[in-house]
């Protein structure tokens, strides 16, 4: 016989709009208990969405987070939802005697509501200030813990970090009889990461000989992506059932003790290819900062190449080919395949493509101001920035950036050209994992028995940023797999050009390259966001000053 | 009978750079030698610059960072420097026995080397983590004081946050019979953060019953600027000298007792005008952005009104009239006076001023892509990014981006147009403070019996941007008074619309303006660096989401 049923609540919050993040908590719990739970469970700040970043320290926030907390626990009651325990993630405003206002800071934490009212708060202990995190910049911790008892079963609370930290609150779960611990999280996607979650729970619940579920958030949120796929693992480590990745999810579980629960609503244990993680990660984040911030399309410059035909793609997927808008904008050193490829993609999307020439428009600058080099190859690539950013001004789209991660990591792009556009869906993707995701989203399109979205001639042939004769981006960087190689280790390892030699790279190119890194961070600073799938994207992840001489 | 000599030695080191900033501090020590210091005190992280960011979990940096503060030991031994007991700044590696690298991370830390070898490190405790600062992301704390004595006296070590904490290390130096605290820091300008810094150390002084030596660094490393003005109080809290502001400096002072110290060779104790330390602060950080990065001149657009005339003038003091180029551009909108004031201005400064007109190169993209209204007048400001930014390439220079905090604040700028640039001199100040310091400079002049530089016409029109006809800056903005309150208590004292309404202000205004600068937060990302000057400048000093819906 089941003693208690138990929800995950996945959501998708936006930062800061609490009223209608709660609505769509409160049409979970509905469901939840139309569907017989007594208990549910939702991710790290569900109500004010994650992270908050300086919201934390801005006092009125805190409070009226809060605030929503308690009118949220009121409306679960009088709508009848009074029996059912709810376990909420939002910031809490710390009570300081000390300080005239009643606020000395905020807490990352979870509410257990319960007839109409806030029974206990659980506070993160283990703020992560790594990373993307700056939790101790903007919370202070916890140091209690919270166990509580219903239908005959013992739950403790965990938010997130506190988890991946031994001698935690986690480590006093099995003193405390604890048969289920409930997790809250806002754990972003990053490429194998699902595995280490997986790890770390199965060790914690055979550690502490408890049951854990583990839900997640799930959506975009500037340039991090939560993937979902919430877990539940009992007391052996058994994964007993998931929660849909990038998606909103109810599963249900019924648990008789920590060795026996049954799914009740689940997506099946096995894990999804990587592959589709990544692609499915890109397309969240992307469709998540067009859809939260209210943009109605999206535009590009189509070039025929492989990042723009990549982009493309993934806004496609995202938001829909209604809403995608390319554009061709030849130069005078714009090849034949450069045009035919572009509206060979648009057609396999079934998008929008105009051509915007650019001749006319880079002559009387390039006459005026005599450029040439360069200053000429760049003034082509502003051009078409131009152009991108009028349209976007006349007909209100986002403006899609395309570079890659390998080109933004040396510097191969033009500020207030190529870089143009208020998000870079290729941002933390390296060059040859672009092709592998190229070939890998037309092989998922035969599958289905769909045409393949982008050209062969866009994944076969030398990539060129034509801005000169004849140039591809082998006259000046080495092969792609060589140079991606080299900035994992100096950017994701951290290794020194030394390190990075030991393992077989010429000096020179090491030398080369990572020069080429450390002299375009002025260049990212000015980029424009994107979703982070790696260890360590550019942006927030990875804070290196732009002056800095440093060469080891 | 003087019983020891101590020196306050402060330099500007280049983050990254370590021989050739140890190479300055040996100058230093041996400068100081010869004036018959016991003593030289250096500020926090002087070996490699500060902050030094994501370097610190750059193994090799920390390791390479010690290594060469052994060397830099060595050196002072073999250079018949070893009787001088130097006190200076560096990261440590931590090390740990569980580490297979035998590296754990980097702690902030301070080395007293004497006879060739480093006989003690103290390691900063308090790790600040607001504001510009991360160091709870980059180090470990320390746990240890460290007391030595010298000619009888006994000093104790603290490092800069160290101080401001109370029950910190600090706390127990009058219980270790401490006669003199050093306190290396890296403490970057903040208007009015002078008189603060003064007020904790003779709190300190006092409470602690001792004499206090306090070296701070020089110069400008990306958005920070430090100050310098190094301190000595004695006992009683009472200012015995000072370093100079904004420069090197060697200060001297003969001990006697905590309560009799004497200045050898220092500044007066009075404290220097607001304005002109504003103004330093602009210069300083502009000059070393310009120095340290190798950029031989900057150029920038003038427009005959404040900002540009502003920058260009602070161009010129922080690297000379001969690197510093100016570019008239006007649009068939623009005035007759913003040719002149450009020209007058730069006749004034004696600097290169060029006109390139934009009509015809905005003509055609106007006409190929059927621009108009909003579209039409960003793209003449995008226009002038083009031709800015063509110039750079062509002739090197850095381009200086001229926008200032209020209209960065607000959005009232193009994005790839009048913002494009790789530093923001003004970022950090806020429009009538802009007024104010052109209004001081030229008094500064005219004191001097120089020519005023900024054209009296420039500051006296009113704001316009030249968009479109008769445009200026309050059709569609609150005065600039009044913008910069509500700016000020939105952004510095982060206080909510409803607070800031009840100042006084217009509801609709309030929320017409802090919706702005909420809808700016994706320009504002993309935004060239500039000089910290306030409390809360933009940049990594405020970190706010894009994507966010809060509007309390």
């Amino acid at each position: 016989m089941p003693k208690l049923r138990l929800a995950l609540a996945q959501t998708n919050p936006v930062v800061g709009q609490l009223s209608e993040n709660l609505n769509a908590c409160f049409d979970m719990v509905k469901n939840a208990a139309e569907h017989g739970a007594n208990i549910v469970l939702f991710g790290e700040m569900a109500a004010t969405g994650y992270p908050i970043e300086d919201l934390a320290i801005r006092n009125r926030f805190i409070l009226d987070a809060a605030s929503s907390i308690e009118a949220f626990a009121s409306k679960l009651l009088n709508s009848g939802l009074g029996d059912t325990a709810v376990i909420i993630g939002h910031p809490a405003p710390v009570k300081s005697d000390s300080q005239r206002s009643g606020w000395a800071g905020a807490m990352n934490s979870a509410s257990i509501i319960f007839g109409g009212k806030v029974h206990a708060q659980y506070s993160k202990h283990h703020l992560p200030n790594y990373g993307v995190f700056d939790e101790y910049r903007n919370f202070k911790p916890g140091s209690d813990l919270v166990v509580f008892d219903h239908s005959g079963l013992k739950f403790g609370i965990a938010i997130c970090e506190d988890i991946w930290q031994s001698g935690g609150p986690v480590s006093g779960m099995k003193k405390a009889g604890v048969d289920c611990l409930l997790v809250l999280n806002g754990s972003p996607f990053e490429v194998t990461k699902g595995d280490e979650r997986l790890e770390v729970i199965q060790d914690v619940a055979r550690d502490q000989d408890c049951a854990i579920a583990y839900v997640n958030l799930v959506g975009g949120q500037d340039d991090l992506v939560f993937d979902g796929g919430s877990l539940m693992v009992d007391a052996s480590g058994k994964v007993v059932g998931r929660g849909k990745q990038f998606a909103n999810d109810l599963v249900i579980f019924d648990l008789i003790d920590k060795n026996n629960i049954e799914p009740v609503k689940a997506s099946p244990a096995d894990k999804p290819d990587e592959l589709w993680q990544i692609w499915q990660a890109l397309v969240t984040g992307l469709r998540d900062y067009v859809d939260k911030n209210g943009f109605k399309s999206v535009i590009l410059g189509l070039s025929g190449g492989i990042d723009s035909a990549v982009c493309a793609a993934l806004a496609v997927d995202a938001i829909g080919r209604s809403r995608v808008f390319g554009v061709s904008m030849p130069s005078k050193y714009s090849s034949e395949h450069s045009k035919s490829d572009a509206f060979d993609l648009a057609t396999r999307l079934g998008i929008d493509c105009r051509t915007e020439a650019i001749k006319g428009l880079v002559k009387p600058v390039e006459k005026q101001l005599k450029a040439k080099d360069l200053a000429s190859e760049n003034l082509q690539a502003r051009m078409r920035g131009v152009i991108l950013m009028t349209l976007s001004n006349l007909e209100g789209h986002l403006v899609l950036t395309t570079g890659n991660k390998s080109e933004l990591a040396v510097g191969y792009s033009t500020i207030y050209g190529d870089s143009v556009g208020g998000f870079a869906p290729l941002k933390d993707v390296e060059k040859t994992l672009v092709w592998t995701l190229a070939q890998w989203r037309n092989n998922f399109a035969l599958a289905s028995g769909e045409i393949e979205p982008i050209p062969k001639n866009s994944i076969e042939k030398p990539p060129s940023a034509e801005l000169r004769p004849g140039q591809v981006d082998q006259d000046s960087l080495p092969p792609y797999d060589l140079l991606d190689g080299i900035l994992a280790a100096y950017i994701n390892e951290r290794l020194s050009r030394e390190e990075i030699t030991s393992r077989g790279y010429d000096e020179e190119t090491v030398t080369k390259i990572t020069n080429l890194v450390d002299r375009a961070e002025w260049k990212r600073r000015q980029g424009a966001i994107g979703p982070k799938i790696t260890s360590t994207s550019f942006g927030r992840d990875r804070r290196m000053p732009i002056t800095n001489k440093y060469s080891g």
